[in-house]
């Protein structure tokens, strides 16, 4: 089969042997595949992602001497079932996957291991037991959007919203938008979004955020401010950021950057008592100053994924109609795209969510 | 009134006027008052505190450049009642207060300002609406511990527990020492204790710890992972910390130690989904890498001070005899020994308390 590779740090494209599926799996043809900010990361820092990964004592880490292919947010077509499946969904039915197979070694990531080929290849090998059926009349295309939305409902229900908070999303590539529609569906807001990128900053109001703020004029800080005060006068009287709380709505803040440096500036920027959901992925040391952290009293909670069940929300909710999923995806290519694509990917204005389709 | 003052970078024993209270106020006599680790490190690095305050946008910070009176832990004796008070209590009460006096121009913190000086003094001003009765019979010295327990009460009461939790508690010094006696007084546990210092592990012991470690044999996680294992088929098969969280308890960790490179080891060794409360006060600048926390879902909850009922509870808990707050009491001063006790504080194994008296 063709596949963009990740080979000695480099993407080329190769044919490499079909996967054969062992028990318990199928074989499918990928359809569209998104390429996340994650590969882009990986594709230019491997070793770091290794090294952490050797250190977390997590999933198997990628052995970055040999082919990896990546691809883990997918629509694919199932071609055929391997041995001891229950054949429950036939050949031709279009399905995604939360991008894991069990294997009697522990769980392997679809798209980043050397053992499971992504997407970004004409042909994976997936788990029957974590097939979902793609809902009758969905694109392939909108289905492929499953993964980063769920990324952004997890993020949302991992914030533990009462309803009363008032939502600030730093950061508008496709995590943030994909907070902005989580948040949204459970009808939580004002919306709060901020983006250096004027492209960014109108797809976050196409995903439904109410405000939309350029950092380089505005304090997204200062504008939520002003749209959770509840009590003006004694947000006056509070003269600081950190004084009488009540003053203010709850704060819920999603980090959605994941570069060095972001954490310091949400801890000096938010308001006493927020909470902040860390979706960004930033993989470098980091540096802050805890004194923010504590003098504000703040909750920081980490983030990473989805639970199966969101993921397979996250699905239906592309199907009915309740998320634009579409608005994200700015461009498609073929294998032989991909490496152009992560190059073009650097460039907010351009590109969003390109979208990779094997079989072009 | 005699005081041990910071001056210019210095502790020296100086006479200063006698506060005199305004409306609302009372002035008391210090009868005894803790020296907490944080008048250690505002002695030691006042600058850095004061910028950190600055920055935050808090409370009036100190003016290092006019002469401070450490001591927020303090049990003091009510002398007399300023104009526009209620004089519910009479002279001679004993009483204790949170470390705050409202002014015109917001709260200001007895101890850390140049206003109100502290219980390193022969004499406070103190809010009359914010005094608390000892009970009768409660020693000052015993009262004087209030404040710190407080601490720990509070930090306990922000890690939200259910019931279920193992808990971990990482320093035993007076904080971690606090955050063990509010552990036990919510009936959680088994409560696991890490400390170097064979004397504080016995303190912990004492304050309630149902099992001590010394991290230079034995690492904390490891003894928290198989005093909470749940499910020990699951949790072998899991093969690292982060895998499989169902086959352990939840995981509440109690980060007291407070120095630069703690949040990064607590990040390293703690399992996936742990909730970790940051009680110790880091000053400084900190590095730590994001992913451990992503990887694992972490929640980290800093924390500060407590609210005026958590204070009272402390007060109530420890006349009631349901902690053993004298335990912590290992040195009592004049204003004379305040300079050498801020130094003997510095070695674990001979002092975690001293109490200053300034009347001796």
């Amino acid at each position: 089969m063709r596949a963009a590779i990740l080979r000695q740090g480099d993407i080329v494209v190769d044919t490499l042997p079909d996967p054969v599926p062992v028990a318990g799996q199928v074989v499918v043809k990928s359809l569209a595949c998104g390429i996340c900010g994650s590969d882009l990361h990986a594709h230019k820092h491997g070793h770091r992602m290794v090294d952490v990964s050797h250190r977390i004592g997590g999933r198997q880490p990628m052995d970055l001497g040999r082919d990896i292919v990546f691809g883990h947010e997918f629509c694919a077509e199932l071609l055929d079932h391997g041995p001891g499946t229950l054949r429950k969904l036939k050949p031709g039915t279009r399905v995604c996957s939360v991008p894991v197979v069990p294997t009697g070694e522990g769980p392997r990531t679809v798209g980043y291991s050397n053992e499971f080929p992504g997407g970004f290849a004409e042909r994976m090998v997936l788990s029957e037991a974590l097939l979902l059926e793609v809902p009758n009349g969905l694109s392939a295309e909108h289905a492929a959007l499953t993964e980063p939305l769920a990324v952004g409902i997890h993020a949302v229900e991992k914030a533990m919203p009462k309803g009363d908070e008032v939502p600030l999303v730093i950061g508008c590539g496709p995590v943030g938008l994909a907070v902005i529609a989580a948040l949204k569906l459970k009808k939580l807001g004002p919306v709060i979004a901020a983006d250096f990128s004027p492209t960014r900053r109108a797809l976050a109001e196409r995903m439904g955020a109410d405000i939309v703020v350029n950092p380089a004029e505005t304090s997204p800080y200062r504008t939520w401010m002003d749209k959770a005060v509840i009590d003006p006068a004694a947000a006056k009287m509070a003269g600081s950021l950190i004084g009488m709380p009540q003053a203010w709505k709850p704060a819920m803040v999603f980090e959605c950057v994941g570069v060095p440096g972001m954490l310091q500036q949400v801890f000096e920027g938010v308001p006493r008592g927020a909470r902040i959901v860390v979706v960004g992925v930033c993989m470098e040391l980091d540096r802050l100053e805890p004194m923010f952290g504590i003098s504000k009293e703040l909750n920081l909670q980490f983030v990473l994924g989805y639970t199966p069940e969101e993921f397979a929300r996250a699905l239906h909710l592309i199907a009915e109609g309740e998320v634009d999923a579409g608005a994200l995806i700015t461009g498609k290519v073929g294998v032989d795209g991909v490496k152009d694509a992560f190059e073009q990917l650097g460039n907010p204005e351009r590109h969003t969510k390109i979208l990779v389709e094997p079989w072009r």
